[in-house]
């Protein structure tokens, strides 16, 4: 029999009704001859208030203590589902992260799973019960708890699915799978039937928020096949998967964007070995992301650093950054938090020429000016006016004729 | 250094700021040179909601995924109150009922500890960190989670308290300690220091609901020393124990009544061995607690049997009786759920003649009659109109002289 993982979002399981509802999804998928693994989330806003509860106690909550907080609320969705299940005349039990075998190390608020044993969750199986794993948490050697960090659930159900050699992970959500651009703003995007990892990868990473990146990576790794389709009807979703299809190769796939993003300049550094490092390995260890990097040629020995983070880490940044920029004899830190990205991505882009050329025409013609420019072998990336994001979208999903089949 | 094992109830911890008074308390008995193990219970009304929650998915929620539903209540308290314990300068670490090396058997709802593995609260208390608990759970030998009942903190905290080998434990709540009778009724009720492990247990099973009784005859079996006291002052509070001091001995130590009893007579039971059986059995099966049982001098090999229990049981009792009666040939079933009782309390009684005349008597003096009389070493219980308990409670706190000290 085949075994399905199936991850319910928090807004998939909100209230009573919602929950009889996934309950009777889970239902269907065993009755059509699978034996069903369920990955659930916090209810709704359940995640949100235990942190406002942690805060009304702690101006900075222990890590180590939050995680067990947190945990609590993919526990309650578990057993409610468990119970609905059974009410409803099914087999079922829920399973804790320690219970359903899920080991991390002990990086707390974003543990990384180190080991998956099945075993409980198998012996449940061949005693013909569903099982409802709370997601989002593992445990450590030292039998503390952990969480996996926001949309942790993700990667549980993919781990879950990897470790039980199931056929497919199924990621139900309050989407209908993976769209050419955000439909809120390119009203023209067209849901896409099938999509490649990196790909996946890249629309996830620059704002195109649909599952956790962590989980489609373990999913490439893995070679796990993720339909992404909405826990709401029986649409057919978007499969994620490492096939060679004609349509994830030599196309681009979509438009992804991102309207919070700061540009940092550091001016006048001095250009030698070493220099880089001294400036990233802070922020990394701050905890700030760096997106965009961009070094323009030396003159005299002498360049200007630019990069990009979310704008909500700008403060944060010019913070760790100033004190460096002077350390190291730089000039001048400016930064500008007007900015937002709109990328094209796809998988042919690096074998098929003048895909590069094509989006800069297209957001010329816009009267868009580009601030940076970055690229990958499947996406290239430009930083413009935030303001101007939203057009930018639609005419490179013009120019790129996405809304057609 | 002494080891001190704390219990806070849920109204204790219903908020942020009781939470934050409870930390200060906790570091108050560290300062004091203790190393403190504290247990919480659920915060206010969460135990409630949880119970709701459960039954807005299932008309019958399932046991297992119930317990493990519940246990998440007191998680969240104990991970708040380290949390509240750190930001306040202290070291703490919050541990589930699991982690705690808490086993029990797999009686869902009511589970019985079989055993504490102390080792890891010892590791942390070695560490300098106070340890806080989270009450009401354990874990079986499969790792499912289990509850221990409502009021289970109470026994979690007495059986922590014996396997650490702790000096005392602790047990802070709502009331300033154990009471002569329900203050609410007897205005001139007076605080107790200190009572007997017996007394307390009859003072509790019968409706001075002051801590689960469970935990005290724990107490009692390992000879644990229990205070009770008001978390929200510093009065001295009630010690439970077994010592031999004057107060305890020869002396009624108080009151204690209950408003709802229904009393069930089975009229025309043949007198034969194994009939009281034959009624009882099925009752326990049932989960009915039957109190006082009188059976009749027998006539001609037939009699009356005559027992209580708690109101809300009558229907159900009923239901269970009926057949049987008709199969053992009785003649009738009765019932009377208009009645409550007060008992007399205190372990000299035994041995100190005339207690129980004086209780006939006062409660004659107030024109109470008594229905049904039962007695055990220690205590002597009348059933009696349930509207006129306050009034016969105060007339026995005036007979036996409890206000004075």
């Amino acid at each position: 029999m085949a075994i399905v993982v199936q991850k319910y979002g928090g807004s998939s399981v909100a209230d009573a009704e919602k929950i009889r509802n996934v309950a009777g999804r889970i239902i269907r998928a065993k009755e059509a001859g699978n034996q069903v693994v369920a990955v659930v989330s916090a209810m709704g806003k359940t995640t949100d208030h235990l942190i406002e509860m942690a805060h009304e106690v702690s101006d900075n909550p222990h890590q180590r203590e939050l995680d067990s907080l947190l945990s609590t609320g993919e526990i309650v969705t578990s057993t409610l589902l468990s119970m609905a299940l059974r009410t409803m005349g099914h087999r079922a039990i829920s399973l804790t992260g320690a219970q359903a075998g899920i080991k991390t190390d002990a990086t707390f608020n974003k543990a990384r799973i180190t080991d998956i044993n099945p075993r409980r969750i198998q012996k449940e199986l061949e005693n013909d019960r569903t099982v409802i794993v709370a997601g989002f948490q593992g445990i450590t050697d030292n039998l503390d708890v952990t969480t996996l960090g926001r949309g942790g659930s993700d990667t549980t159900a993919v781990g879950l699915a990897v470790a039980l050699g199931a056929d497919r992970c199924e990621i139900y959500t309050d989407v209908e799978g993976v769209y050419t651009a955000d439909p809120r703003i390119a009203p023209e995007a067209r849901k896409l039937d099938e999509i490649g990892y990196e790909e996946m990868l890249e629309m996830a990473s620059v704002g195109a928020k649909v599952m956790h990146s962590r989980a489609v990576e373990l999913g490439w790794v893995y070679n796990m096949p993720i339909l992404v389709a909405s826990s709401l009807n029986d649409n057919p979703g978007t499969m994620i998967h490492g096939g060679n299809s004609m349509e994830i190769k030599n196309k681009v796939s979509g438009i992804a964007h991102d309207p919070n993003i700061a540009k940092i300049t550091v001016q006048g550094v001095p250009d030698r070995p070493g220099i880089a490092s001294s400036i990233f390995e802070p922020l990394a260890s701050a905890g700030i992301s760096v997106d965009s990097i961009v070094q323009n040629a030396s003159v005299k020995h002498i360049t200007d650093l630019t990069f990009t983070v979310a704008s909500t880490d700008e403060k944060a940044t010019m913070e760790v950054i100033k004190p460096i920029a002077k350390e190291i004899g730089a000039k001048k830190c400016l930064s500008d938090a007007t900015l937002g990205k709109v990328s094209v991505i796809g998988a042919g882009m690096q074998s098929g020429p003048g895909y590069a050329a094509r989006m800069f025409k297209a957001l010329a013609d816009e009267d868009i000016n580009v601030e940076l420019i970055s690229t990958s072998e499947i996406r290239i990336t430009c930083i413009i006016d935030k303001e101007k994001v939203p057009q930018a979208v639609q005419a490179l999903h013009r120019t790129f004729e996405l809304e057609g089949d």
